[in-house]
Order: structure tokens, then sequence, then C-alpha cells
């Protein structure tokens, strides 16, 4: 990991990168650390000079490729082929020429490195300074933002100033196509697609059109810059502006670079339109002086046929004659950019950040890196969700590559409930992208030979992309977790348009799945047979308590709002079934041992040998076979325990305190999205101080604890479990049955927890202390639980309740424990 | 499926090739059926003249080559690579020029067209009178045989006769290596690897010499011709030898062709013994006439660098200076079947054949197809095991490359039970080669963190080749199957040597990885968890009975023999600690429904809907995910029934009876392996006409019922289960704990049914009438239990007991019945 330094309350500062930190598995991970998104457009932190990098990246949401997948043995329902993102145009490149010495942190003499990610500006900031090989000191800079008011726009700002003597330089500055990918997978077939996804349309000196091979997406990559005179090139993969010139010290150069993507599936054939479009305004003010008023350069404004090298009209910029629209979109937008200037783009980024802050901050006495690590994760959290929809928010975000760019079930579980209390409008985006592929589930649901829908385990575009199906389709629940979000966003923000428009469908379409595949025995008792619930060490067991919970909540909250809202196509015999066999799901509970069973027979499986694991076995499914894992009890993540976080409700206190006992003694946490989980019952079963180590290592994950595992993109779920740490863990946030409810209680080492929540109209404030708890509410007048009793406070007011002292108990011995908070 | 006329008693005939039979699925079929083999090398029933052809095959047993394996989402160990046989030169080309229209039974006018597959004979004959378009007629016939006796070696006798005029001919003779394949599979790097998989080393005018690229070995294929004088040439992938002269009516030519084959991975190298082979005896009798003794062709005797062209010594023949050894073995082999000459090697098949008959031949009055379709099946069973030892007996035998040549646990299971008994010798062989991939088994055991040996699910060399491991490496019963199969052959042969040099290990290593897999619970009842049966529409099941039965089998059959033979190595506490899991192990059984659960809960799962399935849904697993399959009780193939005809001593007659009853009902026989067992169980729960329907259908499944599925190689384990049906079923078979027992019975519409089986120094007849049963015995006096009470038979003597009329009770239901057999 590089050198983070200590932790600032809203900044991840960087105060160095040399040595160790410039091998390639510490620059990925710094990479995605350093990731600028709006969940529409993604960039990795990599140097603005392109090198050393770990991986390069600029990802645009739902841009991928497919690529057909291979089984040794397929069987019937395996999906045929995969979605895997694809890395777009690459505008972050600007290389930097000091007297025909080029700009490298690994050659001449770094005096002074730093960057910065600031979390309310909301951008990535570095300074340098370097001395050449032949003694020239430069200073450089440079600003990065990824606009979340203006999701298609990004832009950096570049500055170079000559510190010693005149320099003569020169800038680079590049929009790359097919950049060359490091080697990522054995899957020579895989690198085969990845090394040089797009085929190029078109260019111009100031766009670059190209069309994903197989998937048929289309990308357009505008650019401009603002600032000194430049010449400009253009070929197919690449469009360059050179700036040449001589610094005198002490006259800084400023470069504004402005980038603009627009992409999809090309549209219907509009010729007509895009020949209306108008000319582009092409500012020609300023002149080779620097400061005031920059020239705007946005090339020469032609585009060119990429596989003939002849001039076409910019108009239609396609050479197969088809719409411009993408074309249109991304020199508008980027025109948009350039007319605002730098400057409003950061002002706008940060009035956007305050407001979410307002929110979504949570505040955290006594332990500094905590206190960073939640803001680290919630900016990252925001990166990735804020202008997602209507396309997905990916596991990875848009930070990476990793899982292929994939969507799963962590969204739903983790991401959008926090998004759902703390900004609220980009869950029924995310939301509205489940509703849009509906008809791709339905389709995989008739395949699978089930009914209504069956959502995809893995996925960008709506096809089912999962390859090991043990592991992947037989996860059903990922359909109850979707279903699950929309009743907690609905039930959150009373936005009755969304259900009514999106939501019902989705309720409705899973309840039937779950109807389709639940079987009643002769005892008349219910049962989900041969699914995979959370815990990925076990698979296809019977009546996975998660599992069978979920689609209780999934059935209830599908009868009622189909009936509440009269849906026209659901029959009441639909409804009253849905609501019998809900009633009559098996949870399979050890009599003897008096916990329940993650699934029928679990704890009577063979325990886990830890004496007998060694410390680099785990991650255990790195070292032992499935064949091992599942037929034991040894869990990967929280399963019952999750089920006992989201279905709290259907377990009493005392089972909830044996049950946590039980399954922390056998959970290792081989999965990110563990802990979060285990902090939230750790707490609520007098756990605390266990709670909250479980609650640092969630914040400090991406951050500081590293590991190669956030080379490829962070861990955007747990990221979000750092949230629900705290604020489900030491608030006792629950929302069952739409109804809110607090239980705070702190660990030893936390004397102040603050954070906020939306909730329909209202706002509410939560402080808890060691003593006592304040409920302040703004907006509207807000009744919610605290510790089981109803509390009413009205908008503008605060009620301040005691608390009772907490019990502190010793933590139950885990096989795997976290990390001590000291 | 091509004419096969009505049932010979020893003859499959087949009297028209045309029309449909010449589609090329029909074609793979008949190639299938046709395939002549002794275990050590096949060759596919393809016309002389190589076209029409559904798929050529010549194949040696366990010549393969490895391929990468791919997964979407690969786990620890699976399997990293697999072996696929691989096509070897093939030396039946006899391709036929009349007049300069090459014979073709597509083109011109076939007359007569009949094939024969004589069991006897252990040939397949060829006889046709076919007109050229220019009206030149003439008579082709063909007798080909692979040799029992000279397992090295195949023979191709050709005569052409003209019979109208005098003709000119044209005989190309060719052996031809790497044939074009046929395209079997979508992968397109399968297909690349077995499109040219021989890498030419040499090549001479009597001798090929290729190397497998991946796998590294050789094959050395050798060709000499008996008859009129020829002209030959050779290039790395042919020889092709050529008569060109003009026939006389009256006066056929005659041209006799002699193969052998050596092959294995290259040995040390030998030169100086190489340098020293005698140079080889090249008979130069004979001359332009074809009667009386013929002139022998084996080429010029040089062996030419296949790279370079240039000739080079025959001694040492690969251009690289390795040993000659296979080189050598095929020539020598090549010379003595020279010597021997064709109508000896006729003779001593006959001889070989008459012996095998003898002990093998089961007489069934009342349905001569049933009566060919056994003979046709034991035919096949020997041609698979024959001399397959030391190597494996593939699922296909050599008749295909299905499976990829693969040999699973149907060897073990029914294959080499039906060879115990009727040809013992060449069961040690096999199980010798089980013995041999014991290094391979222990270090897959290490692979998958167990202990002792774990046998691969799918092999050829010994490595798990298996890609789906739920329905492969799960599938842990294949070691106790083995194991039986040792405990079988020792007990019906007494062969101590054996078992001391190789059954032993087996034994020991096989009851270790159970000791290792089986878990106590906390009550004492030991358990194996997570493991796959026979029945592949269930997977990753609990204390699956017939695996639980066979381990309790292999582990206290493992304990007896380290305990007799005082094994050094294993401990009085192993061999305790094996008895007492063995004894404690959980039989899950069904009070409500009063019976076996094939697994623990199985018959608690949703029932399948037979009502809603239709007949083109079969096979389900081409048209139902595992997802769907794995939840309910449906059975693919005789699971808790094959139980019960392996442990029938673990039942009692009561519960054999309502066990059958209820799995009848629920198994789909979507495996050719679930006919046998269902015949068995059957016939000894008194459903005796439905075990002659299921008896029929194993008998007729790849002669008559055919089904693309025989086009890539026969079910010889269904062929053993034809034998099973009749001799377990109506003989009642049994040798549980090495007692041999009978408890016969016959079916309505069989009047006599007579078998023959070898015990250690015995050989004993059983026949059976409806109403009495008569044993006769010779070589040794015999004790065995007729239907319950020990009867012996002096040898020399027989006994004739009357039997008891049998009630005939009606089939029960089954949602898949076989055909009535009327």
């Amino acid at each position: 990991m590089s050198e983070l330094g200590p932790a600032l309350p809203w900044v991840v500062r960087e105060t160095g990168l040399s040595g160790e930190a410039l091998g390639t598995s510490a620059l990925r991970q710094v990479e995605s650390v350093f990731a600028l998104a709006n969940g529409h457009i993604g960039m990795r932190g990599n140097l603005d000079e392109g090198t050393p990098c770990g991986m390069p990246g600029t990802y645009l949401n739902s841009f991928y490729e497919e690529r057909d997948l291979e089984y040794p043995e397929a069987g019937y329902g395996f999906p045929e082929s995969t979605e895997t993102i694809v890395d777009a145009p690459n505008g972050k490149l600007i290389v930097l020429t000091v007297d025909d010495e080029r700009f490298d942190i690994r050659a001449g003499t770094v005096r002074h490195h730093e960057r910065r990610l600031d979390l309310r500006a909301g951008t990535l900031r570095r300074d340098v300074e370097w001395v050449s090989s032949s003694g020239a000191a430069v200073r450089i800079s440079s600003i990065r933002v990824v606009s979340f008011p203006h999701p298609a726009v990004a832009a950096i700002r570049y500055e170079v100033e000559a510190l010693n003597r005149p320099v003569r330089i020169r800038i680079d500055s590049d929009l790359l196509a097919n950049e060359q990918q490091p080697d990522q997978s054995d899957d020579p077939r895989a690198s085969a697609v990845l090394d040089a996804p797009l085929e190029p349309l078109a260019h111009s000196s100031d766009l670059l059109l190209h069309r994903t091979r197989r998937s048929g997406m289309e990308v357009a990559s505008a650019v401009a810059h603002v600032g000194p005179p430049l010449s400009t090139s253009s070929e197919p993969d690449r469009i360059r502006a050179v700036v040449s010139t001589t610094l005198a010290p002490g006259v800084p150069l400023r470069l504004d670079k402005f980038l603009a993507y627009a992409w999809g599936m090309p549209g219907p054939v509009d010729k007509a339109a895009a020949d209306q479009r108008d000319a582009p305004v092409v500012d020609e003010a300023g002149g080779g002086r620097y400061e005031g008023r920059p020239a705007v350069s946005r090339g020469a404004g032609n585009v060119r046929d990429a596989s003939s090298t002849s001039a076409v009209d910019n108009g239609v910029t396609r050479p197969d004659g088809g719409s411009g629209s993408v074309v249109d979109k991304a020199l508008a937008d980027r025109d948009e950019a350039v007319r605002l200037g730098f400057d409003a783009l950061l002002a706008r980024q940060r009035e956007y950040l305050d407001e979410f802050w307002e929110t979504a901050d949570v505040e955290l006495d006594g332990d500094p890196e905590v206190q960073q690590g939640v803001r680290f994760a919630l900016f990252h959290v925001l990166q990735a969700g804020a202008q997602a929809g209507p396309h997905p928010i990916a596991a990875k975000g848009l930070t990476g590559n990793g899982y292929d760019g994939h969507v799963l079930w962590d969204t739903e579980t983790f991401v959008l409930p926090v998004l759902t209390y703390t900004h609220p409008a980009c869950v029924g985006l995310a939301l509205r992208w489940r509703h849009a592929t509906l008809d791709a589930a339905r389709e995989r649901a008739r395949e699978l030979r089930l009914a209504g829908a069956a959502y995809p385990w893995r996925t960008i575009g709506g096809a089912e992309c999962s390859g090991y199906w043990p592991a992947g389709t037989a996860a059903l629940h990922v359909n109850a977790d979707i279903a699950a979000a929309v009743l907690r966003y609905v039930a959150a923000t009373g936005d009755e348009k969304f259900l009514r428009e999106a939501g019902l469908e989705i309720l409705v379409e899973t309840a039937r799945l779950w109807s389709r595949i639940i079987h009643t025995d002769d005892e008349g008792v219910a049962h989900i047979d041969g699914v995979t619930g959370p815990d990925e060490y076990t698979a296809l067991a019977d009546d996975n308590v998660f599992t069978n919970l979920m689609a209780q909540l999934n059935l209830l909250g599908a009868a009622e709002a189909a009936e509440r809202l009269a849906a026209v196509d659901v029959t009441a015999d639909e409804i009253s079934e849905w609501r019998s066999v809900a009633r009559r799901l098996f949870i399979p509970y050890a009599s003897r041992r008096e916990v329940h069973e993650q699934h029928s027979g679990f704890t009577r499986l063979q325990e886990w040998d830890f004496d007998g694991t060694k410390d680099d076995d785990y991650p255990l499914m790195l070292n032992f076979p499935y064949l091992d894992l599942y037929r034991r009890q040894v869990v990967k993540q929280a399963d019952l325990v999750l089920a006992m976080m989201l279905r709290g409700d259907a377990f009493s206190p005392e089972e909830k305190r044996r049950n946590f006992v039980y399954y922390e003694a056998r959970t290792v946490r081989d999965s990110s999205l563990s802990a979060p989980a285990q902090a939230v019952l750790a707490a609520e079963t007098g756990h605390l101080d266990l709670a909250y180590d479980y609650a640092a290592e969630a914040a400090l994950l991406d951050l500081r604890s590293g590991g190669e595992a956030s080379g490829d993109g962070l861990h955007i779920a747990a990221c979000a479990g750092t949230w629900i740490a705290l604020v489900q863990g030491f608030g006792g946030l629950r929302d069952h049955g739409g109804h809110l409810s607090f239980a705070p209680r702190l660990p030893r080492r936390v004397p102040r927890l603050s954070f906020c929540l939306r909730w329909r109209e209202s706002r509410l404030r939560v402080t808890v202390t060691p003593t006592e708890v304040t409920y302040e509410v703004s907006g509207a007048d807000l009744t919610f639980e605290h510790y089981g009793t109803p509390v009413t406070v009205a908008a503008g007011e605060r009620t301040t309740i005691a608390l009772e002292p907490v019990e502190y108990r010793p933590a139950p011995p885990s096989p795997r424990a976290p990390e001590r908070r000291t």
C-alpha cells in the first residue's frame, strides 16, 4: 500500500509514491482507492502520465463486451456467454516532457509527491515537485473531477511551473482507445477479446467513435482542451493534443481538459436529425498566453472514417450511415462542460457533495481512522450509485474490472439500503434498472422451467453470466433481495409512482418464482429445497433460513402491494396462495443445540478442523475443494446471521444471542460481505467490542487493510457495510415491516456517534453517547420506536433519551477473529 | 438403423445398406455395432472403402492425447486438463477401382450387400455384388478380424471377382494417420487437438511412427500385404499399397492385409539393442498369380524421417535417436501374423471364442431377439475386456470415442462382475490397472485434502478428467465400487497372489479414504455427507444409501483382508476403526412411508410432475436444469435399487418389495445403466414380466433400439447388464459376502434359461425351466445356496430341484415403463 499517512477527517492523502508502492499490485490497489466515478463514468486513479501503472481503467456503466463461456461438461441452462466490462478510451493521459526528458516519478528526483482524494470537493488532486536528470525543477499539479451533476463529463486541470530556470516543455494530452491491458486471466480467449475490444468507426481531432466487436455497443468519446495553443492530431484509436513552449520560472502553464462520453446500443437511423445538428460552437477567444481567458481547442471538427482516413462531414459521423446520437450527445455534453469551465464544475461538484454529506455523514469520535474510513466508504458508495440508474450498480462500482464489472446481490442487500436512507433518489433509478431487465429475468425463469422472473446472479445487461451454477444461479435469494430493496425503498420514501410503474411488477414476478419453487410436504409444511444461501461454502441446501425468510418477505410484500394497488393481472387466489405458503415456510431449528440451522441438517454436519487449518489456508476456497467445504459446518460469510439482521423480526432476542454465538464460532469471513452483518448482530447481542472490531474491519478494508483484493476494484458492498455496521449496529436502526426503530448502544471506545437519515418527508439526526441519545427531526413530524417504545418527534424538535448502561459481554470465540481495534 | 433382418442365434446380419441407413447418424450407429476389438485394439465397422462413413475409428487402449479444461469459474481441485482417446492410423482402408470407377455403394447398382458379425468366429464379413455405371459386375468380399490371441494384430482378407466380363481393377490399400474427423464438439479447442493429433516421426513402406503432440505417446503402425504384386509408397501420414491388374471373370483376386500396432510412452534409449534388431525377413516367394502361395509385401524396409524425407536406416527409426521399442514390437507382431497367415488367425480366433462361449453363453428359449441380443452383448463385453489389462476397460470399450474414451465406475460395477464369472483371467489384469494408478489416486486424495486414495471418476491414464465435479469427483462411491470388484474377484477365483500384490493395497487405500470422509455425530452415528450416488439427478447428498453400504463393504473387506494377510503398514487400531465406523454408518429410512431413503431427506422432496412432462422432455437432463432435478424425487438411474442388488444382504425381502415399488415410480431410466438393476430387483420382488422387459431393453439397446447414443460407441456396461439382468434376475445369482447363491424364477415367456459360471476350480451350469432347476458341476465339488438352503454338487454330477410356482404380480406403475416384450 502506498503511504497514506495519518487519517484526516475529509481527505485521503498519499504522501509518497516510491519503493514497494510502485509494484504492480500496490499500484493497482491505490488506483482503486483514488478512483473517481459518478455511477455513470469511472476513472481509476492512474497517474496523469500513464506510467507506472497497475491497470488502466476508464469505465462507462454497462458498456460491455460479450464472450463465450466454455464448459468441460456443459449442462442445461448453463449460460453460453457472458458480459465483460471493457476499458473505454482513456482521457486521463497527460504526458509531460521537460527539456526532452519525459516526466516519470521513477526517474530524476521526486522532491515532493502528494495525492489527495478530497471527499467534500469530490476531486483527486496531485502535487509534485520533480527535478529532471538535467537539473530542471518543475512543479506539476493536477486536479481531476468526475462530475456528479454532469454525469457524462470528467475534467482535468493540469498545471506545470518551472521552478529554477526556464525550461522547454511539451505536453501530450491523449484520448487513447484499446490501451494495452495487463494480463488478468489464464484464459487466452478472455485476453483475446479484451486486448483490443473496440473497433474504431470514426475519429476526428475532438472525437473518437468506437464499437464493441460482438455486443455492438457504440461509444463516442469527446475531448476539448482550454489553455495554451495546441496542435491536434487524430488516428483511429487516439487523439493527441500537443503543447510545446518554454516556461519561465514563476509563470505556470495551465491546461484544462474536458471529456465527455456517450454510449449505448446504436439507435434507429435518424439522419435528418443528425444533419440538422448545430455546428459546434468553437470559442476562439484567447491566444498564446496562459493567464486570463484561455483558448478552447476542440480540434478541427472533422471526423475521419477510421477505415479509409477520408475526412467526412461531421454531422453524420459513422461511415455506415447509422445514427449519430451518441456522437451528438458526447459533443453536446463536452461543449456544455467547456461552456461552464473547470472552476464551475468544481463548484457544482462541491455543492452536490455538500448536500450529500448533510444527510450521509457519520460522525464518530475517538477513532480518526474509522472516522476517515466511513467517509471514504460512503464517498465510494455515492461514486458507485449516484448516477448509475438506469444502469446497475456493480459490485466494484466503476473502480475496476473485478467480477467482470458484474452486479450481484450485494447491491440490493448492502448498497441500496444505505442509499435509501442517505441519497434515495438514485435508489429508485437503480431499481428501475432491475425493472428494465424483467423480460430477461422472465425468459430466464422460463428457461429454468420456473415461473415469474429469475434474476441473474451476475450480469451487466440483464442476462445470467454466472459460470458455476451451484454458487450462482442456485442462489435464488437474489430475487428476494431485490424485492426487499423495493419494499424498503417504497416504505422509506413513499414513492408510490415507482411502486406502480416498476416496483409492483418486480414484487409480483419474484413472488411467482417463489410460489413455483416452494414445495408443500404431506404435512402442509412448505419448503425451498436445493438452493444456495449467502454462505458459498454450502450449496444446494434444503430450507436455507435466509432464503426462506427473504422469500417470505417477498411473498407477503407482493401480496400486500398487489392487493393495495389492485394489480390487474394478479388474482385473489394468487395473492391468497402467496400468503399461505409464506406462512407455512419451514424454518429449521436444532432443538438439542437450541439454535436455528443455517439449512436443514446443518448442525449435524462435521465440524471444520480449525486447529488443523493454517493461516495461509485462508481463504479456504483457494485451498480446499468444495467437496470438503460443502459437507461441513464452516461458513464463508454471514448467512443465518444476515437473516437475523434483515429479518430480525423472525427471531427472539434469546434466539439471536444463541445463534450468534453458534455461528460466530463457525464463520471464517472469507467474504468482505460478512463483517458488517457480524458487526450488527454482535452489537445487538451485546458483544459491542467485537462489533466495533468488525465495523472497523469493514471501514478500513479497502483503505488501509488493502490486500490484492482491492486491486481490481473496491468492495462497494463492504463500503456500504461500514455504514450498516455503525448505524444498524450501534444506532440499532431496523426497518422491519417498513417501521423505523432504533436501539442505540456504543462500544467502549466510541464516546459519540452521530448519523442522519431521511424517512419520507423527514430528516432525522441521531446522536448517541454512552449515556443518552438525541433524536432531532426536521421536515415533517416523525414517529419511530426506541427500544420498542414509540417515540414521536415533531419537525424542528429534538428529544433526548437516557440510555441504560450496556452490559459488556466477552466476545464469543471465533475461528477468525477480526483484528482487535486498539 | 440399418436392416438387421431376423435375429440369428450367433450372427448379427445386415442385409442391406441404403436409403436412411446411409445417413451419418445411422452409419455411426452400425459402425459401433460392427466394431471389432480385443480390448487392446479396436476398429469401428467402417466400410472397407472408407466412404460413406459415420466416424472413422481405430483405437488403441490408453492411446490418448491431453488437452486443457477451461472453466468459466474455476474452483480448487477442478482438473486442469483431460485425456482424450485419439484415432490411431487407420489400416482398414481398401479402396477398389473398377474400370476407372471407384467402388462406392452409393453409385452404380448394388445387387447384394450383406455384412455378418459372427459371434463365434469373431469376424466381420462383408459380401457385395456391385455393378458399375459402365456395367461391370463384381463380387467383393472382405473378412476382418481383430485377434483375441494376438492382441496387437488385426487382419483383413479382401477378395474381388469379375462376374460378367474382364475388368481392370485397382486396389489402394492404405494405412492412414490423422484422418479427418467429423465435428464432434462445439468446443473449437477440442477439434483443434483432435483434427491432427499425431505428429509424424518417421515413415517407411511398412511402418508409420507417430507421437501425440502433448501427451507424448508414440505409436508404431506396421502393415504387410500378402497376395498379388503391389507397389508401395509412403509419406508421413500414409502408406499406400497399390494393386493394378485385370481380372478375368471367375478368377478372384485375394489380398490379405496384416496390421500390428505398438504404442506407449517412449522408453529409455536403447540404441544398441535397436541396432541389433534382426533385419525383417522378407519372404519374396510368389509372383503375379493370385492362387497358391502368395507374395508377401512389407515394403522396402526403410523408414524415412518424416521431416526431411531422407531415408534412414531401419534399425533406429526415430530421427531423435530414441528407442525403437514400439517400432520393434509392431514389426515383430506384424511378422508373426504374416508367418501364421490369415487362415490360422481365423482358426485361433474361433478356438479362443469357443472356449469363451463354453462358459459365457446364455441360452434363452422363446425369444430369438433377446437370445441374439445377449450373445451380441457378451461378445462386446469380451471385445472390451479380453486383452484390456493392464489398461482400463472404457465405458465404450474400443467401439467409439464417446466419453472421450474414459473409464468410469461402469467397469467395476457391471463389466467386471460378468467377466469374473465368465472370463476371470482378464479381471485380474483390469484391476491391476487400477492398482497401477494408485499413486495418481493417492495424489488426488491429497489434493482433495482427503486420505488414502481417491480414484478418478473419469480417466484413461489415471488422472481425474471429470469437468463437472458434482456429478464427477463427488461420486466417491467409485472407490468402493473398485474395492467391491476386488473382493468379488478374489472370492470367486481365490487369486491370493493378486490380492497380495495388488488387491490388498487397493482395499486399504480406499478404506482410508472412507475412514477420513466419514463423520461420526454426537450420538455416535456415522455419516457420509455431501457426495453423489449413482443417480445423477441428485447430487451432493447426505448419507446416500448406496454409497454408505458400498463404503461399509469396502471398509469391512479391507479390514478382513488386512488382518488375514497381516498387512505390514496397517495397524490393528486402523482395522478396528474401519470396522467400527462401518457398522455405525447411517442408513436413512422413512418410517412413515416405510421405505429407505435414497439419501437423507429424499422422500420429503417434491415429486416430479410426470403428467406435465412430455415424451420429448426425456432425457430430462437435456431439458431441465440441475436446479430443478436435484431438488425433486426423480431418479435418473437405479441407485437405491442398485444398492439392493449389490448389497441385498442389507435389506429384508419385505423392504426390497416396498423400496422397489417406491423407487420404480420415480425412476426415469435416463441412463443405460439403470435397466439391468431394475430387472434384477423386479425379478427378486416378483415382478417377473417387468423384469423381463427390462432385461430385453438392455439386451437390445445397442443392437436394435439403436438411437444416436450408440453412434460414438456401444454401452458396454449395459451389454454386461444384459447378462446381469438374466443371470442375476432370473437365475437369482448373488454373491454377498463371497458366498454363491441362486434363486431361479422365470418370467412367463421364457420356457428355459441356461447359463454357466466359474467359481474357483468349479464350473457350474444352471438350467432353469418353469418347474425345475438343474445344477451341473464340473472341475471340483461346489457348495452354494438355493433359495437359502445349502446345496453341494460333486464334480461331474448334477442336481435337479423342483421350483415353486411363481406368483405373477402386476408390475408397479412406472413413469417410464420399458417397452412391453410381446
